[in-house]
């Protein structure tokens, strides 16, 4: 087995080809919700397993009935290495509204910002950038001999969308996919020089309502005033789901929320949280969550309500005086500890169904749903992984969570009882989901350096 | 003078004619709304301005900061004839959704329908139909030696938004367009075989408003809980426009709404409309309204609020789970009586921005005002034109209401003090605004035979 020293070594000699690949990577247009860059997110996998054979991984593209997965698998070194499995995806954001964009999201590029070098491109940082630095140091040990684990890879196309084929594909391949321990690169830093662990995930509900009324789109001067308007009835649906405290009102939907253990919730308390500054950089100066918590409480650790789109009747230029048939909302639920996505979806279309009045029509669309999840804190594991961070960037990694969801992490927590270290280096700035997207240059190099360091202090 | 039997005749002799120059005119996409289709609207205003000339008239098309204007003068055979100034639109409304539509929109075609033939495509009745009722009338009298009356006619291209460029091009025409009486064929029958002469018209303002909160598109997962979302705003605002009894809750709005003088509601009481049928084709079958009002009322005689449109976040096929910089609505109020469009604008404003919370801000665009326009009854010219709709359609025509507006009659009522006749031959069920409109073959050769009867009336 190699030093760990060489293999840094090695990181650093060979940074500018590593770049180029990821520039490569940026240009696929993985786009996974829409159906029309269906072709893109082929060639996307494609490339990952071309990636990952090149350093000599057995590596293929499964298919599925949506995107397809990416499944790698390479042999350590020496004999009683821990088994890895290695989660990432390849897929990235719609990159509408398209004319906010500085220059085109799909030519990746290197910045010059004020606070250092950027990577410039949607998938910059979620995920491409982030899943790269891991993949980057395995490249490296390999070049130096050899890994010094086990390592399996998993990559999936459908991140973005909910994961609809995951759990059949997890079922399907529970024995090749079972290991030790899963690492997922899609988290976050403490900020620019502080690494993090994230312990904490909020789950996800993803609910689509259309309203229904007339049989046809109407005169708004001919039947105004007669005809029940479904944007409307849709309204006052959306406008009854948080209370004016900030609170969700759907019937039970505190009820499996556990609060904060109080020595995770001191040490919160002591980081060094900017709400002003946070609210600030999008342009916002007052939460506006649950009027009793902290705003780090209500990203990390509460659950949520958001209407993620809505439309319904003329959305063009100008004006049409109709009184539209139909209005559609998508709506996102952020779960935390025991919430049941079940329940919650059930308890939702519940909520809109007690508030139709007649005439009207309420059709579902469930995109997807995972629970909450939490990593137990003081495993072996845990202390190894910040052992290996402090060694890198010379700070205590912080013990963080995250308001994101990375639904496959419950899935295997679920289906393969396996724990996740989550470690990433994503910055708040870093755009994710919106125009102008990037990645800290520093956060991708010594991303990989992280991974190689957690890769011996794993071994070890 | 021509006698009208000789007029009748010839009109009756020339109808396949008349089909085929409706249909021309329908094949010209002149829909207002939409910039893409300003050529098309260009090319409406010619066509009918060769119409005009074609039939005598002194024609031409003149450009405006919009859409053109068509004007047209005739002289009357005899010296003391009346002058009158029949106003109509070439433009039309959007033709989306298009996969509603059953063929082409602007393929016009005869429809066999158990009731009779139709003339099916966008525009068929609102108002290319309706207006070709007069125009056909005119080239009639024309045949038969010349027109009754002295005629100008007045055609503009932006009735279906509002009549942005009307206002300027009144003043400025003042004296051109001066007459002794109005003529107007945008209305309907009472039924299929039920002349109605329309004596009230509902104003119209047509108000849009942008929420903005952040200043860029946001994740639902990092932000979610804390930063505020303004599509939430915007459904508490719409939510909050109508109270429990269906009444619009603008402080203000009824202040200047008187109620019906009792003959003309015992009139309305009297006639058989039926509710349920109103409602029931189109789907519906219990009134929104003024839980107080008949449905005639509500549609007829009261003032109304609809949003006529929404949109904000992702809205394509799919989830994005994103938290949105911005959500907008479209509104269109109906006014009555005395209610005065700058007043209910600005009331609307005000009520946005009293519910405004922090870190959100409004932005208006007005699309249009129009007050509501009452015309007395008891007048000679009504009685004329009572007596020429009894004789060609054997009935005592309705004094009806319209609940759809028609800016420019309020416009030409308060800038030249002119009343307007309004004769329109559209059935409820013709579809206007809505996919596959229609128009019956009996009101657009019967319309014509009626205009035909009234220009008699008005000379005698």
């Amino acid at each position: 087995m190699a030093t760990i020293e060489s293999v840094l070594e090695k990181l650093d000699a060979n940074r500018d080809a590593a770049l180029q690949r990821l520039f490569a990577l940026i240009g696929i247009k993985s786009v996974s919700t829409d159906p029309a860059y269906a072709v893109d997110c082929a060639k996307a996998a494609e490339w990952m397993a071309a990636q990952l054979r090149d350093i000599g991984f057995n590596a293929d593209v499964r298919p599925t009935t949506g995107h397809p997965m990416v499944v790698g698998h390479a042999k350590a070194t020496n004999r009683d290495a821990p088994h890895l499995l290695f989660y990432g995806h390849y897929d990235v954001q719609p990159v509408d509204p398209l004319d906010l964009w500085e220059s085109d999201p799909f030519g990746a590029k290197i910045v010059d910002a004020p606070t250092g070098k950027q990577i410039f491109g949607r998938g910059a940082a979620d995920d491409k950038g982030q899943l790269m630095t891991f993949i980057e140091a395995c490249r490296a040990w390999r070049d130096c001999g050899g890994l010094p684990c086990d390592v399996t890879v998993l990559l999936e196309g459908e991140e973005e969308t909910g994961s609809p084929s995951l759990p059949a594909f997890l079922a399907a391949n529970k024995k090749e996919l079972s290991a030790d321990l899963m690492l997922v690169c899609d988290t976050g830093m403490w900020d620019r020089t502080t690494p993090a662990i994230t312990t904490m995930l909020r789950g996800l509900v993803l609910e689509e309502v259309t309203i229904r009324a007339a049989d046809r789109d109407l005169h708004s001067g001919l039947y105004g005033g007669a005809a029940i308007n479904p944007i409307r009835v849709l309204a006052g649906i959306i406008a009854d789901l948080h209370d004016s405290k900030g609170r969700v009102t759907l019937p039970g939907f505190y009820d499996d929320v556990a609060d904060l253990p109080e020595d995770v919730a001191e040490q919160w308390r002591n980081l060094d949280f900017d709400e002003h500054a946070f609210l600030g950089d999008v342009g916002l100066s007052v939460p506006a969550g649950e009027a009793d918590r902290s705003v780090l409480e209500q990203i990390w650790s509460r659950p949520t309500c958001d209407v993620n789109g809505v439309f319904g009747g003329y959305t063009l230029k100008g004006s049409k005086t109709v009184l539209p048939a139909e209005a559609t909302a998508k709506f996102s639920f952020r779960l935390v500890s025991k919430q049941k996505p079940e329940e919650i979806a059930n308890a939702f279309r519940e909520f809109v169904r007690a508030r139709l009045p007649e005439d009207c029509r309420a059709e579902f669309v469930s995109h997807g749903a995972s629970p909450a999840l939490q990593l137990p804190f003081g495993s072996e594991t845990l202390s190894r992984a910040r052992r290996a961070l402090q060694a890198e960037w010379g700070k205590e990694p912080v013990m963080a969570a995250s308001g994101g969801s990375i639904p496959i992490v419950g899935a295997f927590k679920r289906d393969l009882k396996m724990d996740a270290l989550m470690v990433g280096f994503g910055l708040d700035d870093d755009r994710v989901h919106s125009p102008n997207e990037k990645y800290e240059l520093s956060s991708f190099q010594k991303g990989a350096r992280s991974w190689a360091r957690i890769l011996a202090a794993l071994a070890a």
